[in-house]
């Protein structure tokens, strides 16, 4: 199948079609964010103002029936960073537009159009701007539900809330799930806001009449998502622990590690961290008749994702995840599942990212706004974004500003984004990753949590982040999800053979690993033209400088071995 | 004389004492800054935190019967800006420091006694700190008015208002006047922050039993003393301009030539300029028997400042200058000298840069919090920062974190800090100083105002910056008031003459250019290391797509140009 790439220019509220062409056929995800953006936005530009591009971009592997492939990544410069960013999530839509053949959508300068916002609704050979104006201010629940009103429960919806209306730059993209839920998100730098400045409120994927991408070789590529297949329901981590317990397992092994980020990033152990657990998620959701086992796409034996109840039985949110229990939890002193999954239900229908918000409600109890473990004060907090107070905008633009404002100088975040649940003193691998990854704080950038390695040293730290940053692209790039990874890490070459036998060009383990490279190398370098340097991969001074009392250590990676990481 | 460096480390509360040596004779004030900060401050630290440090310090000149030569410069990394600063005034203090021995003051660490905030007092063979808790929280004006109480009405006064004490990132530092007014400020680059990081609300300088720093050839000196006397008081700009109607002399010229910012820099022209021009302030003052010439400094024959009463006589403001009237009238579409002169003592009495006060009200403005031309919603948004609400800590940061939180585009600053006086596509000379100054915009940096020159065209735009810019810091390492130039310009031998009668070391125009474009380079260099690149050496993307109706033209100079300003 021919794929296209389509641009919607918003100033003169038009869309065009091109074939994306065969050098571009080894890119996806995040691979082709990192061309495209590289290739065609000026580094310096205001990322809210029109010489910005928004991405959105299907995995190289998306709309086939290898396992977990349909992650849909959404990037540009970021609104929060002031760097390139990808940002990718689960759910229908990159299976979806890879079957409407589409490689990327490119959205370009400002809106000219009064009407607005817009929605881009795609079919099979059609894609059209259709103004929204009802729908501006919606949350992203009720937003979802009037499109799926009017264009059929099946259509993959890609949404932003008021948030990203308001262009906040905490804000998120919300993408409905297999049950037609909004709850999966590409939560982070501020995607949300720069979807917003483009005067776009949904994007509308009906594949009705298409049928999946065609491979090359078909035999072989299933041969090879067989045995991937295979090895996931072979592997522990895959097959019983995101199973069973989903990411929230995570809550018990980093807060062993004193790697739980807890009162802002001031300790890494929670005393409250059993009450929000894995296994108290999973007791909880049991109880309630929810489902601990969950899927976000079609084609995904793992099942991380759950379903959570409010204890009277009405859906509280889909998924509740370690990150926003380590944030919004933990980081604020709440030790609450039913509170955390409000709160994350607030923040999935303001539209914004549970990990800046989480980072910045902790802020705002460090500056005494709300007592830590207030979860009601939190609550409060998260809704004065949706009023669109000063007080408001502050948390919804996230943790870095907050601190900025509040005068906090703790302040949990790299290049202006969030640290994600790891306490960087706790896990120091993870700590370079924050302080190196182009994306800002990012833990789907590099994430050593699980590498068997003393996570209290700085000794092995920059090449476990490396070999886990360079890993991580290539599941970004083929749209698979990282989750995968514990499965196939020592069989990157199924990887390979389902890439070559799809697209009929040779492909395997180095193959994708150079992309890998090559794709950071692309992003370091728009970064660096962006203004970026050296100094801008570090951690906040006070993780050098405070211990984290869980552990006794404090951030002693060097500076000079994080400077040579990337020669 | 001895000149001697003091260290005070807050950290042990301990003031060390040493002599400067001869190898930094030649330099002072922001030359001396520059110096220290590159050779001492950690590029990348937190500026709030405790490898930054606090600098005070008076010119080469400071103390000596040179005309206008009592300038006081404070310096340090800039929690606004993130770059170095360098900032001085008027009033008393360089005088009296450099009659004190003072070659600098060297503020580090951060304070571990919780008796704070603390004074240093100053006197002849004395230093110690004092803690000052009864005055914690309290304005400016009292604060100075209980230390004059207690020290006497003679003794300086270098301090900070509750703006500087919440460490508010727009916080400057004031100096007392000739009458003890402190009304002089070190505004731009949150300067007062620091201090208040250093946990310094004030220091006094009893300069008691001194006596002027000798010259070495003192016969010689006075010669070219007298000679720039007798220049000042042929030179049209300082012997009438200034003196009769101050710096406000400027709104007619910048709003004749479309610079004059209006309404949040949407345009260079303000319908109200005549009601807030320097003729209007002269006439009010004069009917009021205010002083419509005044000299904040011992030994200034221009005597460019003036003492505003109210209606009813009692004293308002000291001074009311260019910039603020530009920044809190114009900007703000305030058109009302009686209110300007409120904004203007009440952002003093709070110890807040007028300038970057002003460019966040213009912005509060364009979010529509208060409208355009509300004078009394201004007054009430300033009163906010001494409430310390979080709107209060947004407006209290200056306008650039304003307009990031407040969701608006149309930025009116550099590298973090707000433009002065002067619409950049309107006098272009200034839109690069702006853009490339290590300060961030700042008119003081290199005005390019008077030059000859269509302000209107590109052309020239970058020579004429960098004269201006290497000129501004001859007088602010000399300690020599920049309006001492109109005088001078070509007769900086004049000043040469001076250093080497006093110091007795050789000096000449050309050495003085030498040692200011040294400092130019020490100040690249911190910010490169701080990590600055070109990219920041850019003015708003709005300033280079938008008309200044008042002038049909954008800011076109091109980004190669100014690239290759340094070369």
């Amino acid at each position: 199948m021919e794929m296209n790439v389509l641009r919607i220019d918003m100033q003169a509220g038009r869309v065009t079609r091109a074939a994306a062409g065969q050098s571009l056929a080894m890119l996806g995800g995040r691979s082709l964010i990192a061309r495209i953006v590289l290739d065609e936005v000026k580094p310096g530009c205001d990322p809210l103002g029109r010489h910005n591009k928004l991405l959105i971009v299907p995995g190289v592997l998306g709309g086939t029936p290898a396992p977990c492939a349909g992650r849909i990544s959404v990037g540009g410069k970021s609104p929060l960073t002031g760097g390139i960013k990808e940002s990718n999530a689960g759910g229908v839509a990159g299976h979806k537009l890879a079957r409407l053949g589409i490689k990327a959508l490119i959205f370009e300068n400002k809106p000219a159009d009064a009407r607005g916002p817009f929605i881009l609704v795609l079919a099979k050979d059609s894609a059209e701007l259709v103004p929204c104006p009802d729908l501006a201010g919606l949350g992203v629940y009720e937003s979802a539900a009037r499109l799926q009103e009017k264009y059929g429960k099946r259509a993959g919806i890609i949404l932003i809330g008021p948030a990203g209306e308001k262009q906040l730059t905490a804000a998120g993209i919300a993408i409905t799930d297999a049950d037609g839920e909004p709850g999966r998100y590409c939560g982070r730098g501020g995607m949300g806001a720069l979807m917003g400045s483009k005067g776009i409120k949904a994007v509308v994927i009906d594949d009705s009449g298409t049928r999946a991408p065609q491979s090359h070789d078909r035999k072989r590529f299933l041969e090879a998502a067989r045995e991937i297949v295979r090895l996931i329901q072979e592997t522990p981590q895959t097959a019983q622990v995101y199973r069973n317990w989903g990411t929230a397992a995570l809550v018990a092994t980093t807060n062993a590690l004193g790697g739980l980020p807890t009162r802002n990033f001031s300790t890494g152990a929670f005393e409250g961290a059993d009450r929000i657990s894995g296994e108290a998620l999973r007791e909880l959701i049991l109880a309630r008749g929810g489902l601990a086992t969950h899927s976000c796409m079609p084609g995904c034996p793992i099942g991380c994702s759950n379903r959570v109840p409010r204890a009277d039985g009405s859906n509280l949110v889909s998924p509740l995840e370690y990150e926003t229990i380590g944030l919004l939890g933990s980081n604020c002193g709440i030790d609450d599942l039913d509170a955390i999954g409000e709160m994350n239900r607030l923040c999935n229908d303001l539209g914004v990212d549970t990990i800046d918000i989480g980072g910045a409600v902790g802020v705002a109890m460090e500056a005494g706004l709300v007592r830590f473990g207030d979860a009601a004060g939190a609550i409060d907090l998260i809704r004065e974004i949706g009023k669109g107070t000063v007080l408001g905008r502050v948390i919804g633009h996230g943790g870095a500003l907050a601190a900025r404002v509040l005068g906090v100088r703790r302040v949990p975040a790299v290049k202006g984004q969030v640290m994600p649940a790891y306490e960087p003193r706790g896990i120091k691998g993870l700590g370079v990753t924050f302080a190196t990854s182009a994306m800002g704080a990012d833990h789907t950038a590099g994430n050593t949590v699980r590498v068997q390695i003393d996570h209290h040293s700085p000794r092995g730290q920059v090449e476990a982040s490396r070999n886990a940053q360079v890993s991580a692209v290539i599941y970004d790039m083929l749209g698979v999800c990282l989750f995968v990874g514990p499965a196939v890490k020592s069989r990157i070459d199924l990887l390979g053979d389902l890439v070559s036998a799809h697209l009929g060009i040779p492909c395997s383990a180095d193959v994708l690993l150079e992309l890998a490279k090559e794709t950071i190398m692309r992003e370091r370098e728009f970064n660096r033209r962006a203004g970026f340097t050296n100094v801008h991969d570090r951690l906040p001074e006070h993780f050098e400088e405070e211990e984290n009392p869980a552990t006794g250590t404090t951030f002693d990676v060097s500076d000079e071995e994080i400077d040579r990481m990337w020669d």
